[in-house]
């Protein structure tokens, strides 16, 4: 285990979390509200660790895969143990537990709350909430790549462990420009969601803290009825870019460079709005007898669609009321989830695709024992150690989610509030249904059930495998 | 397709199903019931039916693994819709569609049950309800070839659809052998439960109709409060007996032929009834309140989780009153089901296994990427075909399980009935939480939502992949 490389890497990643709490400050001078002297502490406090523990380059820069993973989810513990301390300090939230919770939600793009009043925050720790969402959205190695000049090519294992689907497609050659392309679309997207929101009369700070939650499907809201309030403009706004963040940001590049004039062909952006268009007709349907006409069951049915599938989390509308059918689908597509390589969370698209036809592969192979056929997605063949990795992605999923339901029933809360938590927080959603719906919160839950969920959002954020290394003894052993 | 081939093994079935009619007829003569004369209409009937199909040996008795499929699910559609006809006929169960749910469930040894008051049958409709579990417990065609003289290897394809678990040990050479070892054993197995609820003081019509619901792992009882009326001895041995049906029967086998002094060495009962003892012990801490002492928490935990782990499905409590803990307890355990190659339904012990040894796999290949080690059971190295056919039945499950949810939710009922409707059906158990709970019934589903739970219970008995096949278009297909 290269240690001296893992603290090297821990202390980069502490100083660009220091600079990132630079933001809340310069809001804080804006807004002249006194907690953002927790957010200059923090910097000094950060900027320091990160100094000291990354000043000297170790002279052995190799690592391997089980140190890119350790890297990435301790990395991930860091920032959201140093990201929570400011809510400690300003006592808007005086429990660490909770605070933690918040800032987990917040960079593994979740988006539950522990909050009973959100609106209370001052402006600055507002920002920051959100900010959280899109640092974590795109991932924070995925900046530093793009930022860091690290020898060799073994970055692709942190780049691997935080980006979302079965494959890390290397846009080019060099990592480094992958990343800073990949960041170049999501700021640029950001921007645009900010500038449209503000043409519909969204004040400004609400503009750019929604779009940071929209742009990293994380879902935190800056009023307590999170996007009820706002105009039926700025509602459809946030609908089409939370859909656009839940693509394959490999599509848009595509599109970017004319590679693909037409990016429907790709099966997974074909699957992800098939399965959108199908989720909302269902809803709206279902729905249209709650509301006074059709097109607004269709605009509510959109929303909350969008939402969920992308797993960012806003509602405007309390589903929790809507017919089972309708809570029932939106349960489906909070597990399906949004594209692989985009900011969303959940199995992912791709992944369900290769999930379909391995098993319809197998059907065949009873009719037919010898047939070989292999499976293709885009026309390509797909390996068999990726569809590997994604049966047992499944299994590891599964797992995890018994494991979590069973843990937090000890709580005595209902089947239905226990199952969606777990869903909510794994696929890195946010409100569930029941006793977590969207017009609550998660502050009921223990805190030994609030640590099952932190690590849920955790390991549905790296999907999965780097938190259950982290709990490995065998990682942990010298060779 | 080898059409005259299917429609010869149907009628075949149908013969057989024609004499099993005689027992019920037998048992009203005892009781001097009118209700008899159905049975009776119904021997003839399927007796004719049967002889019409199969009197003439087709000329190319040779099938593939397709036919057998077919043959199988077939089969149990078949049997399901005959055995149904006497409750229709005698108007004990007017309405066809409740019928079948009955049967096939009486089949698929589920136990779910439509009936608001099941004292109100007569003894032969008790008794035909009750021995359908019998016969399905171990398999319709475990009991045909071990009588039936069919040409040629290619039988194991029938053995194969209809046996639980990821593997068909042949026991012996000969399948017709293996076939007789199996019903001896599950025959002597149920007389010795007959005797022991005998001596218990249980009258003998409930003992040999009990002893039938515990030998399949059905669940259908005769009282309406299921078994929580007996006395405490009684509910012990049955306690006992759903237990050790549970159990793979390769391993009694083994035990009688002395090849295993200690069957606890077999990796899969030794899960097994680890799972049990943690669950017991785990429910009686949690429920030990509920009751005047710890040791009457200690036996209502042990009939409860033995029933749910085999998939019986008895009851001698409410559980849907349990703590949340305990009911999650019950809902996992319900999903993990009994040992392969015993009567329990269920994803199967053996396949949690290696899904759990698979996953440790891949964890370790993260750390050790050239690692090359192989899955292991019982020493042996469990071949990668079989590894992929338990992830592949994985993956099915998924998805059986969440399109059943999505289409009975159009009902709407709540989720936790919802959720544990399928998992009761699927995993063939009974009984579920909420409003399909032990003290319901599922008479309250439209007919769709009870059409989609029929499938659900077949497809779990079958494990999965026949009735799959059925739906397939490209299996109806000539080559």
């Amino acid at each position: 285990m290269n240690h001296s490389m893992i603290s090297y890497i821990l202390g980069f990643v502490l100083k660009f979390e220091a600079i990132f709490m630079l933001l809340p400050c310069l809001v804080a001078v804006i807004y002249r509200e006194q907690t953002g002297f927790a957010y200059l502490i923090m910097f000094v406090f950060c900027f320091g660790m990160g100094h000291f523990f990354s000043h000297k380059k170790p002279e052995n820069q190799i690592f391997y895969a089980k140190e890119g993973f350790i890297m990435v989810s301790l990395s991930w513990l860091v920032m959201s143990v140093f990201g929570a301390l400011p809510f400690v300090i300003t006592q808007e939230i005086p429990s660490f537990t909770d605070a933690l919770f918040e800032t987990i939600s917040g960079f593994t793009t979740t988006g539950a709350s522990i909050l009973n009043d959100v609106e209370a925050l001052s402006h600055c720790s507002l920002f920051w909430r959100s900010f959280t969402h899109w640092v974590g959205g795109m991932g924070v190695f995925v900046f530093i790549l793009a930022v860091l000049p690290l020898a060799g090519g073994q970055n692709v294992h942190l780049l691997k462990s935080e980006s979302p689907g079965p494959e890390v497609g290397k846009l080019v050659p060099r990592l480094r420009h992958t990343s800073a392309i990949l960041y170049g679309i999501y700021f640029v997207m950001t921007v645009i969601e900010i500038i449209l929101l503000l043409i519909a009369k969204m004040p400004l700070f609400d503009s750019i803290t929604i779009a940071f939650g929209t742009a990293g499907t994380g879902g935190f809201g800056i009023r307590n009825d999170s996007i009820a309030e706002y105009n039926i403009h700025i509602q459809n706004i946030i609908t089409v870019f939370m859909i656009l963040f839940g693509v394959n940001f490999n599509a848009y590049y595509l599109l970017l460079k004319k590679k693909k004039a037409n990016i429907f062909k790709l099966e997974e952006v074909r699957w992800y709005f098939g399965i959108i268009a199908a989720s909302i007709l269902l809803i709206t349907f279902n729905i249209r007898n709650m509301v006074p006409n059709i097109g607004m069951a269709f605009q509510q049915a959109a929303f909350q669609v969008g939402s969920i599938i992308t797993t960012t989390g806003y509602s405007t509308v309390d589903f929790n009321q809507w017919p089972e059918l309708s809570k029932n689908i939106l349960v489906l597509i909070m597990m399906i989830g949004a594209c692989a390589g985009s900011t969303g969370g959940g199995i992912k698209v791709s992944r369900i695709i290769i999930l379909f036809k391995n098993l319809k592969k197998e059907l065949q192979r009873f009719i037919h024992p010898r047939s070989v056929k292999r499976i293709k997605m885009d026309g390509k063949v797909v390996e068999p150690p990726i569809v590997h990795g994604v049966t047992v992605f499944l299994i590891a999923y599964v797992i995890i989610y018994a494991v979590s339901c069973i843990l937090i029933s000890i709580d005595n809360f209902d089947l239905e509030t226990n199952f969606t938590a777990v869903a909510a927080t794994l696929n890195n959603i946010g409100p569930g249904l029941s006793k977590v719906g969207p017009t609550q919160n998660f502050s009921l839950f223990s805190p030994f059930s609030k640590y099952v969920l932190m690590f849920d959002m955790l390991a549905g954020r790296l999907e999965l495998f780097p938190m259950l290394l982290l709990f490995s003894p065998s990682i942990w052993k010298e060779r």
